[in-house]
């Protein structure tokens, strides 16, 4: 690469800017749907899905050839340089399909020990939440603010959160339940904004089951860009997905893993 | 009232513009809650709304001197018109000290039949669902668009709402479970904010219980004025609070209280 050849963290950026200009038109048009009611027919959210991660793809293809891509809609693409940029362009299609301005883009870079670069980002809220070596911040309608976790030490001090009642298998929601019981609030629906509003110190737990890897990279860069500690429900790191405890501190998260650890 | 006096929505705008400004100081504000760790002490969401609600009576006090006001904070104050101004300077306190953007302020005008007018305002994301007669438009990040509800005719094509799994009573949530099962997809998590969804087309049923009147009214005419019909359990005017059923058409709200009605 030249000097001026783009960072990750600017390429990363260019992702995200790429992805909101493609996704944007998309949310909560109702020509769009109007325009075709077969059930087998239109699918605007597949649509902006694959238009977004496609758009991504070849921003990558020019700046960052030799990097291996993992993206939702289109899958592997292997490289040489031992990282992966790896993709979401909806994450929370049920909310984006209901009009909440809680789903968002992900866009993680990560190497064989995880993610190290991630942004989570909500087209219509103007929202971005970053975290990468050295940098934790988020950019919005307010302008741009550090993010830094909550200090919150104990259970009964804790907001919780999880995208919907059910988390995961029986067992997997017996195991939220029993951390939730324990909680001072326990509120659903967010999808990946639960993770921004963990980094942005607004609540302090998020335990979730059943994600994929690109559900969770971008997450577990900018929580812990912001201070927070995530892993699986064993304690083991968690950027393959599975069941994920996001916590805003190691102290708190500890707290949680010795109720989920025995589920 | 001389000729250049504000109109009814004139005058909600005002009280809407009013409480933006007090409140959104106090979202997702960390140095104001650092500034007091007393269990007993601060708490911004407690002042934010009382600050707001003061701040709207103002200029109830000074436009509609003859209006009665119900407001959550404050209580009913009497008037002479026959009309009522019904305030919720914060919809959603859960919510709102949780950061996330669903949390609304609730303006209505009502008469002796029920509110005619109502605002939904998001002041974070700068989005307003006005309903009134003759009015019922969205202003907001994407400029201003009218407000109409969508024409699905049969649960298993909707999506529906509520605020938490609980819903209100076992009864109640068991009113609920029964009209999800049949639904497509159901959500939570989003207080008043689902109610501006179904009004901007997106979702097409909110039904919840143990509700305020200050909870409903504005949502009420928000959503009527788009095209949407709101009732308690029992298809009746729900005005008063308690159990509510808000359906994106008649025909939707028909076979949703075919199944409340039994609970």
């Amino acid at each position: 690469m030249t000097s001026d050849a783009p960072t990750d963290l600017e390429t990363a950026h260019l992702l995200a800017d790429t992805a909101r200009t493609v996704i944007l038109p998309y949310f909560r048009n109702p020509g769009l749907e109007a325009d075709n009611k077969l059930q087998t027919g239109f699918d605007p959210v597949t649509i902006a899905d694959r238009e977004a991660e496609t758009a991504m793809r070849t921003v990558l293809q020019r700046l960052r050839p030799d990097d291996a891509i993992w993206g939702e809609e289109f899958g592997q693409q292997p490289g040489t340089s031992g990282r992966t940029w790896v993709l979401d362009p909806i994450d929370g299609t049920r909310g984006f399909i209901s009009g909440t301005p809680t789903w968002g883009v992900l866009i993680a870079l990560s190497d064989v020990d995880g993610p190290f670069l991630g942004i989570i980002d909500q087209p219509y809220t103007g929202e971005r939440f970053t975290g990468a070596p050295g940098v934790a911040e988020m950019t919005g309608p307010q302008g741009t603010t550090p993010l830094a976790t909550k200090q919150t030490r104990t259970l009964d001090q804790a907001i919780l959160f999880t995208t919907f009642p059910e988390v995961g298998t029986p067992q997997e929601r017996a195991g939220f339940d029993a951390v939730s019981a324990r909680a001072k609030l326990t509120r659903f629906g967010m999808d990946c904004y639960a993770y921004a509003l963990l980094a942005a110190g607004q609540i302090d737990l998020v335990i979730e089951a059943g994600l994929n890897a690109y559900d969770i990279q971008a997450p577990i860069a900018v929580v812990q860009a912001a201070g927070g500690h995530v892993t699986d429900w064993q304690g083991n790191p968690a950027h393959q997905g599975g069941r994920v405890l996001a916590a805003a501190n190691p102290t708190l998260h500890a707290a949680a893993l010795e109720i989920l650890r025995t589920f």
